[in-house]
């Protein structure tokens, strides 16, 4: 069979992050590896609602939809994104910001082309953008992300299409990037003619601080080009698969053509159902609420956990939001600490594969959304341990 | 903008059959230009419930799952398809066989690479492989498909990967591929070393003879590499988004791998939902009783308005199934036809597109399963008007 392959099928591997999800599915385990909300935290009752109204009552749930989706979840969203110039045609639906990521790589990128990615950086996006065989070039980031000088410095030397950002409680590192620093990159972005990429799945589960205008916004405002990927994966459920792509660049065309030949449209059962819960007496801010109490609760453990146990050893970010704590190592190898901590019935996600330019700096991947804070600070104490046992 | 978009993207178009259907969607309009199921005939309380209770009592069915799609259903579609040597792990969800055309596109194709097709073709099979920029290769049909001796002479002329088949009823067509037929083409794509693409929307809705057996049961028999794409689009509801690819070869783990990077997974309320309407009590083979019945009468009620009101210069199969009926024109153009057509307020969709190779020879797609047999007797009439006035 290898004869049929693609050269590329022959060449891409399953994540490497999968296969560890895999070995840490066992209930006994204590999993900080996974990015998973809490699914006593989704609106069970409200979409199971939402689901049969829209299925006995909407014409057009069930039967072919249009490519660019339904449009009053696309107002909806619009609405909800608050941002001059984008509006209902501005919006093209996607099976969630994966399919986005996917989708822009095929009508923006060719083989070759070189994409700016944080260090570390979202290991979906690299997976995405890799069928378009790019050439991912790494920017050195501090604790706000990557620095405006390192992003015009690269655009000289590559020629880069795209900047890729996430810029609230970035997957894997956690941090965010503040509003000085986003005029910045946008700015930058503009002067070297690159195509900002704006994914953003966590904004709307901030624990602390002020929310901060969106890239998209700051980008209309400065006459940036900017692309804007969201999802409902946090704020409702990842089992819907809905997200969405908004831009005032005239790109949503082509992006809809590769959509029709991807899938042909998101399910329209999913984008009727999500419309009648957002459009109707669904109280989503009291719901934002509740995950935000909840998750910033864990954050909160979690961070104190660590704090108590590693006084030393390791250094991290509080993140103002999200789902990820990234720790730092100093002074030892993750794989053997990774190793031990399953051994005691705890796992990670060690941060090698987020660097998706090689030249990985010794780092790991903590989650806390999908933990009692109990079991936070059992888990954490179990890392002590097997780094210990290391000694 | 242009610059920014990849060579591929602005070489794309939407589908020209997308912008008909565009034309032909006031109410007004009878049209036999789509391709849409009734969704008068969708089982529209039973997915209601089984929504319903996937939602509340399925623990897994909001949460992120597996890229090959959940267990139960790919045990159900195994069980369904009653191939020796298919079971559960030789089964993957895919967003609907568009979906499966275009993931099998990625991990079969490299550019240049040949695909045999029938002459006509499905539009959306030749729209999902182009993003792999192949070479498709039209191969000389008759009323049955397309002719042994034409596969292996394109075999050794083009060097082909792929032969791409739609043996029920296939769209646009309407033909089907009988028993004998079905053997030699297995057994010439296995002596050409050709991997045997089977696209099965509509075996399910066969209004007269037997079922015959698939190509990939015939391919199991006789050692010959084939992968089938079926789908619930014609049999419960298309905008559930939900198909599914068969192959006892080794390639879903990379279609997998392309699909976790295209979306990650199918819908997992969609997934769930569905496999408790199939292993519950849900009548399905009442349900697909009914669908036949009625389908059933919009085709004779199709071909009878076509024999009375074309006694000549229509040639059309009557299909054994499915949802089309291919008319050849002779004498005549169709594109006047097409546009008196319309004026009468009467659409269908002409052939040209179908013949993904060029060359096409003049004809035109009917379909009949989204109107009732008095608005097609009076929509045929109306064609026969639009002829008449051009004659």
């Amino acid at each position: 069979m290898g004869r049929l392959l693609s050269s590329l099928a022959q060449r891409m591997r399953p994540s490497a992050i999968r296969e560890i999800l895999q070995l840490t599915e066992q209930p006994q385990i204590i999993s900080f590896a996974g990015g998973l909300p809490d699914p006593a935290l989704f609106p069970v009752e409200a979409l199971a609602a939402a689901f049969a109204a829209a299925i006995v009552r909407d014409a057009g749930a069930l039967q072919y939809g249009v490519t660019e989706g339904h449009a009053p979840l696309r107002e909806w969203i619009a609405a909800r994104l608050g941002c001059p110039g984008v509006g209902t045609a501005q919006v093209a639906i996607v099976t969630g910001s994966q399919q986005g990521l996917d989708l822009l790589g095929r009508v923006l990128l060719d083989p070759g082309d070189a994409v700016l990615v944080e260090r570390p950086t979202y290991l979906g996006a690299a997976q995405a953008f890799a069928w378009q065989q790019p050439r991912l070039c790494g920017l050195d980031c501090d604790e706000e992300g990557p620095l405006p000088a390192a992003v015009a410095e690269a655009a000289a030397a590559a020629q880069p299409k795209l900047l890729y950002l996430m810029p609230n409680f970035q997957n894997p590192a956690g941090r965010s990037i503040g509003l000085r620093r986003r005029r910045a990159l946008v700015e930058v972005a503009a002067r070297c003619r690159l195509l900002l990429v704006e994914d953003d799945p966590y904004g709307e589960l901030r624990y602390e601080g002020e929310p901060l205008p969106s890239l998209l916004r700051l980008g209309a405002e400065a006459g940036a080009p900017v692309v804007h990927l969201g999802t409902f994966s946090k704020t409702l459920a990842p089992g819907l698969r809905l997200g969405f792509v908004a831009t005032t660049l005239p790109l949503l065309r082509e992006l809809n053509v590769a959509k029709q030949a991807a899938c042909l449209h998101v399910s329209t059962v999913i984008q009727h159902a999500v419309a009648r819960l957002l459009n109707g007496d669904f109280d989503l801010e009291a719901h934002l609420r509740r995950l935000r109490a909840a998750y910033g609760a864990r954050r909160d453990a979690m961070d104190g956990a660590l704090r108590a146990a590693f006084p030393e050893g390791l250094r991290w970010t509080r993140p103002q939001g999200g789902m990820f704590l990234w720790a730092e190592v100093a002074g030892r190898e993750v794989a053997p600490w990774f190793r031990a901590a399953l051994d005691r019935g705890v796992a990670f996600v060690p941060g090698d594969d987020f660097f998706a330019d090689g030249r990985p700096s010794p780092a790991v991947r903590l989650n806390f959304s999908n933990s009692d804070p109990s079991r936070i600070a059992d888990g954490v104490l179990r890392l002590r341990r097997a780094w210990d046992g290391l000694a």
